[in-house]
C-alpha cells in the first residue's frame, strides 16, 4: 500500500509532472507567474525544465518556499489572505501587463492559489475579502461556490490576470486540488475563461445566507465589470493544461497495484464529506467484496483488490484529540471493519501533512484493533473525541513523508486479501 | 429504476423466497414456529406451497398480520419486546418441546425477530430486558453485538429453541436483514448453534458502559448455562437457509438492470452509517463515473451505468421535519449532485415503508432541485431541517408501495447516463 501511495505521489511531483507539459522554446520573453501550495515547487522544476531565457515571480504558501534561481519566491497566508498576498498579487499583475506580443505568460496554478492570489476589486478592503472568505469557509459551501465569489471580488482572479497579459500567448500549467479538475476553478483560474457572473456570485451568498460585509454585497450587486468570458478573443491565445490531478495520481497507483498483481477499483476521484462517514462506506463496500465479491456486469470481482480514491474529506471537530483527517478516516474504518480479516488500509495527504500533525497519514492492519486493546487504547474512545493520531502513533503505524511540495488530495487504498 | 426495486422487492418476496427452499414431504409431525416482521407473510407462503399436514404459530409487528389457515399469527412489539412477545415465545417454546424424534420445526426467521420473540432468562424481568434494549438501540452498538447480548439474557434465542425441540429435525428458513447475513444474528438465532458466549456479552456492555439493569450485569456475571455451541451434537439435524437476503436482492436488481442494457455494478449489500453523509460517498462516485469512467482493473466502465447498494443508513435528528432515511438519503444526493446532468436515483425501503412514512422512497431526477426551486422550495433548508420528504412530496416523486411484507433493508439504485 505504500507503494501505491509513493506512485500516487509521483505522479503528483512537479518535476515529473511538469516534464511532459513544458511549452517550446520561445523567442521573446518567457514570464512564469504562479500561486499555490505547489507553486515554489513548480517553479523549481520549470526553471530546471527550460532552456532558454526566464523570469518570473510565484507566490506559495508560508513554509512552502524552495530555493529558486531565475524565479522569485514569495510567501502569503493560506485559507485566508493576508497583507502578503496582496503585494504579491499587485506585483504579478505588474508584470502581467509589461508583457508585450512576442511574450508569453506561463501560470503555475496549484490549490491555495487562490488565497495566495489575492488583490481586492476597487472600493473593497483586504478586510471584506478576509471576512467573506472565512464565512465562506465555515458555511460548508462547495470550492467552485467560494471561488465563484472570489473570482467577482478580485482584479486578478477569473481571467483577470490573462486579461491583464493580452496580447501575450499565455499558458497555465495546474495541479488540481479540486473536484472535477475545473480549469476555473483550481486556483480561481487567473489565466482561464470564467464562465461565472456576479449573478452567480450573488446567489452563492444568498444560498448560505451570507449577509456582510456590506461592501462585498453591495460590490456584487453593482457588477460593474464582468470576468473575462468562454469566447472571448482574448483567450485565443490563452491555453490550460493539467499537469497532475487527483485522477491522474489514482490512475498510476492502478497502475501499480495492477503490476502487483492486485485488481485495483478506483471509486472516485472526489470523496468530500465527513471523514468518518465516509469510512463507514469503504467499510462496507470492503466487506463485500470479502464476502461475496463485487459485482460488475456479469462478473464478480473478487479479492485480491484494492479501494482506491481521492478526494478531501471533512472532521467535525468534537474532542480535544489530536489527528488529521486521514487518521480519524482510517480509526472509524478500524471501527466499522473490527478486525475483519484480510482487510487493510492507508489514507494519507498527497502534500505529506494530514491536518496540522507531521505526518502524512496512517496505515490500518487487521490486528491493529487487538493491538492497540492490549496496549490499553480503546480505539471507540478515541475516535469519540478526534484522537486517531495517538492510536496510530501508538502503533508505531503512522505514515510520516515530510512535505511532498505538491497537493492532489488525499490518497486511501483499502487492500482487500483472500 | 422503478422497474430495478421491484425486482429487489420481488427477489425477497415471501411465496417466491420459499418456493425454492421447501423441506421435502415429512412423515412426522412439521411444526411451522416463526418470529419477525415477514414471519405472517412467510406463514402465508409456507402453507400454500406445503402439501401435508402442517401447524404452527408464528409472531409478527403489530399490523403486519396477513390472514393464515393453518399457522397461528400473534402480534408483539418491535423494537422494544413487551408482554406480548414474551407470551408468544413462551408458547413458541413449548410447542417445540412438544416434538418427537419423528418431527420437524421449520423455524421462519426475519428481521425484527429478536424482539418479536422475548423470554428472559430465570431472574429477569420483561422490564430489564426492555431497559438493556433499548440502552443497546440509543448507543450506536452494531445489530451483531446488541443480539450477542441479547442471547445471553434468554430462554429462546441463541440455539435454545433448537435445543428445546430436540431431537426433532429443525431447519430455519431466515429472510436477511443484517449486515453479513450470519444465521446467529438474524432474529438472534434461535434455532441455529450461537458461537457468542456470556464472556462476548459482557464485553459488549462494557464497550458501550452500560451498567444498567443490575439484574442483567449480574445474569451475565454468573454465566450459568451456555448457549448450544457450534460442534454440539444437538446440531446434528439442525439446518438453516437463507431464502433471502440484501445481496440477493441486489443481485435480482443487477439482472434486471443488465437486461436493459445498463451496467449494473453492485456496491456493498450493507452500507449503514448517516443517510445523509453516505449521499455524498455515492455522489462522488457517480460523478466520476460520469467525468471519466470508474476503472477496474485495466477497463474504464463507462455509463450508462447504475450503482446498486443495499444495508441501513440511520438518520440523526436535527429538525423536526418529515422523511425517512431514503429520502434522507436523496435529498442530501440532490444537494452532492447538484443538478448534474445524467445522474437520477431511487432509494426506497425494501418493506414498502421509510421510516414511519407512507412511502416505501422516492426518486431524484437531475431536474428535482430546479423543479422544486420553481416551487419555492429549497434543498438545503429542508434538509437541515430533516424535511425530505416534503421536497418529494412536492414534486410527485414520492414512491408509494404499500408494506411489501418482506425486509432486505434498503435499496439504492443512482442510474448514471451518458
Amino acid at each position: 500500500m505504500r507503494r501505491l501511495y509513493d506512485a500516487a505521489v509521483k505522479a503528483a511531483d512537479p518535476r515529473r509532472a511538469l516534464a511532459g507539459h513544458m511549452p517550446p522554446p520561445w523567442r521573446g520573453r518567457t514570464v512564469v507567474l504562479g500561486a499555490g501550495k505547489a507553486a515554489a515547487a513548480m517553479a523549481q522544476a520549470f526553471e530546471s525544465l527550460w532552456q532558454g531565457p526566464l523570469e518570473g515571480l510565484v507566490v506559495t504558501r508560508y513554509g512552502h518556499r524552495v530555493p529558486c534561481e531565475r524565479i522569485e519566491v514569495v510567501e502569503a497566508s493560506h485559507p485566508v489572505p493576508d497583507a502578503a498576498a496582496e503585494r504579491a498579487a499587485e506585483r504579478i499583475l505588474e508584470r502581467a501587463r509589461s508583457l508585450g506580443p512576442e511574450d508569453q505568460l506561463v501560470f503555475l496554478a496549484s490549490g491555495g492559489g487562490s488565497a495566495l492570489l489575492s488583490l481586492p476589486a476597487a472600493g473593497l478592503s483586504l478586510a471584506d475579502k478576509q471576512a467573506v472568505t472565512r464565512a465562506l469557509l465555515s458555511c460548508g459551501a462547495r470550492i467552485s461556490e467560494i471561488n465563484t465569489v472570489r473570482k467577482h471580488l478580485s482584479r486578478v482572479k477569473g481571467g483577470r490576470l490573462a486579461a491583464a497579459a493580452a496580447p501575450a500567448c499565455v499558458l497555465t500549467l495546474a495541479i488540481s486540488d479540486v473536484p472535477g479538475d475545473d480549469p476555473a476553478v483550481i486556483a480561481s483560474g487567473p489565466a482561464v475563461p470564467d464562465p461565472t457572473s456576479f449573478a452567480d456570485a450573488r446567489a452563492v451568498l444568498a444560498k448560505y445566507r451570507i449577509e456582510e460585509p456590506k461592501a462585498v454585497l453591495s460590490h456584487l450587486e453593482k457588477a460593474e465589470e464582468e470576468t473575462p468570458k468562454p469566447g472571448d478573443p482574448l483567450f485565443l491565445r490563452v491555453r490550460f493544461e493539467l499537469v497532475a490531478s487527483p485522477r491522474a495520481s489514482l490512475e498510476a497507483a492502478a497502475l501499480s497495484a495492477l503490476s502487483a498483481g492486485i485488481l485495483p477499483i478506483v471509486l472516485s476521484d472526489r470523496i468530500e464529506g465527513e471523514a468518518r462517514e465516509a469510512a463507514r462506506v469503504l467499510a462496507a463496500i470492503a466487506l463485500s467484496l470479502k464476502g461475496g465479491g463485487l459485482r460488475v456486469g456479469e462478473e464478480a470481482l473478487r479479492p485480491p483488490a484494492v479501494l482506491l480514491s481521492g478526494g478531501e474529506t471533512t472532521v467535525t471537530l468534537k474532542g480535544e484529540g489530536r489527528g488529521g483527517r486521514n487518521s480519524e478516516f482510517l480509526l472509524a474504518l478500524a471501527e466499522a471493519l473490527d478486525g475483519a480479516e484480510g482487510i487493510s488500509a492507508l489514507a494519507c495527504d498527497t502534500d505529506g501533512i494530514d491536518g496540522s500533525e507531521e505526518n502524512a497519514g496512517a496505515i490500518l492492519y487487521p490486528q491493529s484493533l487487538a493491538r492497540a486493546a492490549a496496549l490499553g487504547i480503546e480505539a471507540k474512545a478515541l475516535l469519540a473525541r478526534n484522537d486517531s493520531h495517538r492510536f496510530f502513533a501508538a502503533l508505531g503505524d503512522l505514515v510520516v513523508t515530510g512535505p511532498t511540495l505538491t497537493n492532489v488530495n488525499d490518497f486511501r487504498a483499502v487492500l482487500v486479501e483472500n
